[in-house]
């Protein structure tokens, strides 16, 4: 069991994501470097994605396969090819959203001795569900202890 | 990147929310009105539905078109009309679990400068998975510091 | 409306739960019974399962028909009969990929009292998406202010 009575904090940055248009963008590292740089302990990481058209979540790290399958099944539970009543911002628009729903926007991540609590084989993915490369914002926000205290 | 050395608190409420059946049900705003009673600064919101037959979502704003789309994917990922072995509770309790299921139960969105930082399209919406009106309770969790310290 | 202006605090443990083969697991009590042993006040629990084939939900309680029909569900939006590009790891390896990104990895639960605000119909549930039994680890964070202050 961990424990701390160290003062806890909030810090947030934004972390852009350039996507390449469909599929997932690991972004497992840049948000450990911000939880390093920030010198974060123990505590809590959320991430959110200030999009509705991209999400989060999180998967096997190694086989790059997986991603192509869980591509497939995103497209086959939310195809561009049915009629939706939405259609005005483009064919891939509406199942980005119904993508997003079934996926997250938000992810909490315990972090213990400045690293989040990932498994073995696990990694932090952006979904960008929509055909073309877009710049995404994903907020996070590290609330806990600093790693020297305060 | 933001940063605060206040003391953090924890501060809660319960939302009750009046649904017209089956739907999504706009909480943006008195998410964000209670943020701004209890003079949230910056810190970590958790939004959590103590039911199981609605459910959170984040989602476009603008055109209630997306809303009424995503509410014909939730039918068709989980029809009344299939077989279920649960089913004393009425055709739509069954339906009601699955999408609670696919979706999520609870939310967390960062908060900073006392507000949610939703991206300019997103609201938070309640989905109610049931056909008749209910009542909901959200519990509305604020961890973190307020506006003006302690 | 709670408060507290007690110091915050963040501690945490990993749950070994051990499965036995696809299905639904009830972790409700081991999860309240360590917020009872560290004595939590208010705050937040987060759960987190460190594995990509297993996932979280917070599903009715008592008829434990409606767990088998949401395997169900889950076995039909992710059928092992599928062809998947993913195939070295067993034939249900991908499905329970798939099943994870549908459910989620990350479960927030706000507590009060020392309690999780679980409403009377709700539990949290591991699920197992493989077919053999397996040992999970489920990371738990508590953060927030310990019941009898500091």
């Amino acid at each position: 069991m961990g424990s701390t009575g160290s003062e806890l904090r909030a810090l947030h940055r934004e972390l852009d994501v350039a996507t390449s248009g469909e599929g997932f963008t690991d972004i497992t590292r840049p948000v450990a470097d911000w939880l390093s740089k920030i010198g974060a302990g123990v505590g809590m990481l959320t991430l959110f994605v200030r999009h509705t058209s991209a999400s989060l979540t999180v998967q096997e790290n190694t086989d790059p396969d997986v991603q192509a399958d869980l591509v497939d099944v995103l497209r086959r539970l939310a195809p561009e090819t049915a009629r939706y009543r939405h259609d005005l911002e483009g064919r891939d628009d509406m199942p980005a959203h119904i993508r997003s729903m079934l996926t997250t926007t938000s992810l909490s991540v315990p972090v213990a001795e400045g690293r989040a609590v990932l498994g073995t084989w696990q990694a932090i993915y952006l979904i960008e569900h929509r055909a073309q490369p877009h710049r995404r914002r994903v907020f996070m926000m590290f609330m806990g202890a600093l790693a020297h205290g305060t």
